[in-house]
């Protein structure tokens, strides 16, 4: 696990905050309730260096198999253009043959071709897109493009489920004299009955990084945050996480300046905790808006075997719903967290685990303390929770964030039926 | 994945209906509402036969450690010492020398050594068990041995922890002209704060089986039944499935009769058939009487490249909360069922899958069907509901039982604070 470098976040700085991107969104009703906007395009200026991480999922929707077609035909990308409210998912045929047109439709108001753009789609499962809606949102997107705090937001809002609030974050570094800006938007795990925990992040840099260098620091980040990040543990068929870099921030300087940051160098390391601790502010931003979560709790697990068996650990715990409505209850029940940890595939056992819940410990080698109550009672009323396991078994360290199971998380994911 | 056979259960049997078992019990205030059975002595008239699968924790309580040092040791048993109201689990040595202790006790006064009895507990974890009570109820339990419907059922109530009912089953069948029994006691999982589900169960026959036997019988009828079934995928520290043979069932029938059933014989295979027929029924029960669980759902995987993909499939699609709210909800949200399958790690997409929620079929080979939504609101509704996705991949089929999420659930397991 890469530690989540200690950085100076600011959430006024989205998408177009890096210098060289422009952005338009346009409301035209792909989501049920029309007035919010439902179409969000990003431009480049210039070619961007790009990299993406995808889900897994075999299930995947159009929009991520198209996506990763351009990617492997391309390593420059002129822009995005996403839409919410549909997914595209499990459409068949013609739910890739309508992605490919959204490519196609923002490639002609960008001036590139169809595959120097990317696709993404979150909202409801098993329904074709209404293309003449997703059109007209392109064409309006696209005419309003544009760089700035209001440029931002819209296209934050523009990939928005149920959300309530857009999500954004940027850093600013300095290198070689140059202020260098990595920034993203994100939109949240609401899981509104028919629609899905379909997460997607668009991150946007003005520093000189090259592709290949570019796509190991997105994979890192996002395994540091988005990838320790969960509501249910329902992995999504859009899941999409896309990086561009621009190269403009030192433009200006001359040519030296202007060169690309060498992998392994200092600047490749600085430019990686910027990009982490972006991706890191946009988790916490998911964590502390999923829907029906009243808490965002924290897990450490420390002292394992290995960083695979730390992680297991801590994905158990972060997943189980004996847990989560535990924590929802303000109950230390710490039998179901050291319980977690055992059937997560670790190999030790309780007599070297110590628990923690914030600075109480309350298990120690295999036995309860005799933890103040009242003290566990304050750390469990908090909104932020941190859980620390120790596993007393070896250096192996993992963590992941996740939020409490509510009444309102059974009524938000049951009640709405189709 | 075995198939369930179709047997004739009859849910009046208990753990005394086969030959060569008696039954006790005792309310000591182990439990905190305390009229209610909580210590439970099953003893065998002879050496029985012995075999058990355990929770594959790695936080085991006290009382497994001790039965599968007992295990370890003999194949034979003399009884079995059981308490609900507490797991001890967590507890230390001081927890292992107290299921020691309760091992002794049911020893002295069943007439045989320690190793001769198995342990088990159930109920809240980190907690020292209160030894003078236990032992007034092991020597209550042990002073009111004996066989028949009540003993059954003060048995099955013993063991309960948050059940709304006793769980038991029996069948009946003909092994060389002589009637056999396999019958058998289980609890739920009910999870009240800070309880946790530590499901328990225990069979008893008087068919003339070895131990070696015995054990591969009960390996695969827990695999087809218990290990098939979750409420919300959190395993717990005591899970213990026991199985003990007597052989009395044909003892007086002469020396042929009695000799031992042959692996690979078509007795075994009907003796097998039974037990897990039995461990099915329980099984059901459990599923059926899960805390906040307003459905049984039933879900089929066919068509996987491997068993193993099959059950991983199911076991995702049954483990999902967004799956079982939908449930609950009545929403047939198809498109989280083949989700869930799509990040289980299988080799297949969804272009030859095909999923029916009861016999209508709403996903065929990567497209939603004009499925008939009445008669899809009518399998919704329904207390039972089969769901069947077919991978289209290959020959691996495999089989789980979950129930719904609901409020009561999250009410269960977050309000009652301790």
């Amino acid at each position: 696990m890469s530690a989540i470098p200690a950085m100076q976040v600011d959430l006024s700085l989205g998408v177009t905050a890096p210098k060289g991107f422009r952005a338009g969104a346009a409301a035209v009703g792909v989501k049920k309730l029309s007035e919010k906007p439902d179409v969000a395009v990003l431009a480049c200026d210039a070619e961007a260096q790009a990299a993406a991480v995808f889900t897994t999922n075999k299930v995947v929707a159009a929009p991520v198999v198209v996506s990763r077609e351009h990617l492997t035909r391309r390593r420059t990308i002129r822009g995005v253009v996403a839409n919410s409210g549909n997914a595209n998912a499990c459409t068949g045929k013609q739910g890739l043959a309508d992605a490919r047109q959204m490519a196609r439709l923002a490639a002609e108001r960008i001036g590139c071709p169809a595959e120097a753009i990317l696709v993404a789609s979150t909202g409801v499962i098993g329904r074709l897109l209404p293309m003449d809606k997703v059109k007209a949102g392109i064409d309006w997107a696209s005419s309003g493009l544009c760089a700035g705090p209001e440029a931002d937001l819209s296209f934050a809002r523009a990939i928005m489920t149920t959300d309530t609030r857009p999500k954004q974050a940027g850093v600013r570094l300095a290198i070689r004299d140059c202020t260098v800006t990595v920034a993203g938007a994100t939109k949240g795990v609401g899981m509104i009955a028919p629609n899905m925990a379909t997460t997607l992040g668009f991150l946007t840099t003005d520093a000189p990084v090259r592709a290949p260098l570019l796509k190991g620091i997105l994979r890192r980040a996002a395994d540091a945050t988005y990838n320790c990040l969960t509501v249910d543990g329902h992995m999504s068929t859009n899941d999409t996480l896309i990086l561009l870099a621009s190269g403009q921030a030192l433009a200006g300087a001359g040519k030296a300046a202007a060169k690309p940051i060498a992998a392994g160098s200092r600047e490749a390391a600085a430019f990686e905790a910027a990009v982490t601790a972006v991706c890191d502010s946009l988790a916490r931003q998911i964590a502390a808006d999923a829907e029906g979560g009243t808490k965002v709790i924290e897990i450490r697990v420390t002292g394992a075997a290995s960083g695979a068996e730390a992680r297991r650990a801590a994905g158990a715990i972060a997943n189980s719903p004996l847990v989560k409505t535990a924590f929802f209850g303000e109950d230390p029940n710490w039998g179901r967290i050291v319980s977690a940890a055992g059937y997560a595939g670790i190999s030790s056992g309780p007599e070297t685990m110590r628990l923690a819940l914030g600075d109480v410990v309350i298990f120690d080698r295999g036995r309860p303390t005799d933890a103040d109550e009242a003290r566990l009672k304050a750390v469990m009323k908090a909104h932020d929770i941190a859980v620390h396991l120790d596993l007393g078994a070896g250096r192996g360290r993992a963590r992941y964030l996740t939020c409490d199971f509510s009444y309102d998380y059974v009524k938000i994911n049951a009640e709405y039926t189709t």
